[in-house]
């Protein structure tokens, strides 16, 4: 369907990149994302690409020659979105990784794709502005978060990439380079565009340039651990929580056996560990009167839901020590078990606790373990179906009976089937469930407009034509 | 090009409305928006629909027959958005008017697509919780708000209406109603249609159902009032107090002429007159201790900002004399002259001072008088070129000139042509120029893809094919 590399393929490639970021033998690790169970990918050449003429060259030279082009950050993906499947370049962007400014006066900042969110916050926070979208994955691209509209710790409070995002220098499957947005504030001028390319994992364009909204640092924060006797009680107490006069920055909840999973990964122990669950709520604001009044706030109302204890974190020692361990989860339950499969469904927050107890049923009926942990105040949970030392013929046969209904029952507590990772390979099947074949049909024809051949990242979302 | 409305077409159309909805003579204003000068349209005939199986219905219609089909809410756009080219149906939302819930709990509010603002507003303070988006039309449908991607007084620290949809139920140009988007905080589900679908002006589907989002209503607000000796020091102001750790929830500028305007207008004066620009900085807190660090961190900032002054309004009555003031100053300049025109651009906020200058020397240079009002902490601004008594001949051939520099210079100025008042058919050259033709056929393949006999409000944002 799509062309093999061949000799001539990749003289020009070297033509453009050069013999040292054209790499013939791929590096561990390039034809996967952090997801063993979606397989390997079958890319068949690499380049590290270093501007938009680049790969704006590549791009046209892939679209003439029918060759798949699958483009890849720092690889932390978790529903296959960047294993390539159709062979063809792996477009990596993680050398495009210069933060080109920050502007506190128009509070933007102007980075590559292959920047690390790590090194965006760092060189932020030393010029007292912040860039809000947290994931947890702090060694994720920009554009990486961009292409998957990633979530994370802060979005309660200040929303997800999406909403930080101003403009998008990218290159069409043509070879054509355009901006979509401006370096403003708000912009209604014709059709989002820059909209529908968030998101998009890399099937509608290659972004090359992100313009992004800052805001100021608060420069304070306090950490709420709040334990409870049950997840049920747990997660009831949320939808109580966001109705606060503040909203807290950070609402996330966990389980004893993820925290036992994170002390036996990282060898640290958590603050708590003698309850079933904890919520972990984080308040910021800029003058410390300020944040006595949201802890009072919450600390009053929490003691009105069933909380059995409020430990208070403000330190940076006692913060570090949550959040270390809450950023350990996704490895922590990778370590504790053979292979494993992951739902991110997102559902109304009143939703969740009864999902919780479907979770703790459908684990019991199946005799699976499944670990949960998440952003409770987005009503996004990261659910994880655990291998363990179940054998293989089970496996293969309970894992989709297990999927299905975790998906299932998502779709009826009326969520969707990813609040921020995204639908790669691995959840086609669910998107099309959840949304009905009209919007799989108006994705597909959307899909024809921006790239006609079909070259970019080939198969992902939507099924391949 | 299009079919013209027959008896057939009538009979069709009162089955499904009955004659008590279906308008043969059109009511007065039905043919036009808030903009005289961008004329009146030749719709044929006007509905009010109640539900979305009756917009389906006609849709299914209009798709089959050839008719255009142009949706109105409360008609008060400023770009000719609603204004029918094609005639054909003039279809008016503003019967589905009903708020089907408000719950605190998960912060979310269905609304049918006439519901007006203000109502909203109210039974959501009703409730404690707050719709942020808060543009200048109170009167304005939420439909409309979608369809424009309103942004309005508290976009600064909110953002604007895109952020608060969650979930459109809307009709595609076929009939076939979709939901999209769900009642959920993040979604990384897929190609973005819902944001698509945002600012489309009613060009790629009707909108028949809104899910939104909610937050907590701040319950205490203040806000200062600043004068300055001229608009150039007014707004260089700007990008220094949005690095305040603190956001404010308004930064609005306005000219001494302009509250003259809404004192003529309004028949009420301003708190201040004596200076020749102002800002009018609000800040939003949960309580008083908070608002007042806010306001003293403010002051302190302002003090050393060339501000001359700063009265500070704390009680509802002088809030309502700011912001009734500033709430007519569109109908005060509409009232203080015979015609006008306006641009509604937005830039980087460093940006905003020179381009006011510019204004000053344009306004000079052809004899034109030009008032300026709008969203400074955005960069948005609302500029209205004035008719007065320049007679027809000249002003026919001045104002197309004025409007290319003021647009131009915005272009030049990395601005956007509208921050939040949208396209219509206004603003279509400009559009392409600023955007570029690669963008346009983009957006003319998406048209394609909703509405492939283009019967949704066509000529709007682009050109008829």
């Amino acid at each position: 369907m799509y062309k093999n590399i061949d000799k001539k393929d990749l003289a020009f490639l070297k033509d453009i990149v050069g013999e040292d970021r054209l790499l013939i033998t791929l590096p561990d690790g390039f034809n996967n994302d952090e997801m063993p169970i979606y397989g390997l990918g079958n890319g068949e050449v690499a380049v590290y690409v270093i501007n938009s003429t680049e790969v704006s060259k590549i791009l046209h030279y892939a679209n003439e020659n029918n060759i798949a082009v699958t483009t890849r950050g720092s690889g932390t993906g978790l529903v296959g979105s960047c294993v390539p499947l159709h062979g063809g370049i792996i477009l990596s962007t993680a050398k495009m990784n210069k933060i080109i400014s920050i502007d506190p006066s128009t509070m933007s900042a102007v980075v590559e794709p292959g920047v690390l969110l790590m090194k965006l916050a760092a060189e932020a926070e030393n010029l007292n502005v912040m860039y809000p979208p947290d994931p947890g994955e702090k060694s994720a691209t920009i554009g990486g978060n961009a292409a998957t509209n990633a979530g994370g710790m802060r979005a309660i409070k200040y929303g997800v990439t999406r909403d930080y995002i101003k403009a998008l220098e990218l290159v069409l499957a043509s070879g054509e380079i355009v901006t979509l947005g401006k370096d403003v504030s708000k912009n209604s001028s014709g059709y989002a565009l820059k909209d529908l390319m968030i998101g998009s994992e890399g099937t509608l364009g290659i972004i090359t340039k992100l313009t992004l909204k800052l805001i100021p640092k608060p420069t304070l924060n306090v950490s709420l651990l709040v334990p409870f006797e049950n997840i049920h009680s747990c997660l009831q107490a949320v939808p109580e929580l966001v109705q606060l006069p503040d909203i807290c920055t950070t609402l996330e909840f966990m389980e004893k056996e993820v925290l036992d999973d994170a002390k036996e990964y990282l060898g640290k122990d958590f603050p708590d560990r003698h309850y079933p669950a904890y919520l972990i709520i984080t308040y910021s604001a800029s003058t410390q009167i300020q944040l006595d009044a949201m802890i009072k706030s919450a600390s009053d109302k929490l003691k009105t839901l069933n909380a059995k204890d409020i430990f208070i974190s403000d330190t940076v020692e006692r913060q570090s020590s949550l959040w270390n361990t809450r950023g350990a989860f996704l490895e922590a339950i990778k370590n504790s078990t053979s292979l494993m499969d992951e739902a991110d469904v997102v559902m109304p927050i009143t939703r969740i606790a009864d999902y919780l107890d479907y979770i703790n049923q459908l684990s019991h009926q199946h005799q699976v373990r499944i670990r949960t942990f998440g952003h409770a105040g987005d009503g996004n949970l990261h659910v994880y179906v655990c291998k363990d030392d179940i054998e293989e013929a089970r496996w293969t046969e309970l894992l989709p009976i297990v999927m299905d209904a975790l998906y299932a029952r998502a779709l009826e507590e009326k969520g969707a089937v990813s609040g921020e990772h995204g639908i790669g390979h691995a959840k086609k099947a669910y998107l099309e469930a959840s949304v009905g074949k009209t919007q799989i049909a108006l994705m597909r024809s959307i899909k024809e407009v921006f790239d006609p051949q079909w070259i970019l990242n080939p198969d992902k979302i939507i099924d391949l034509k």
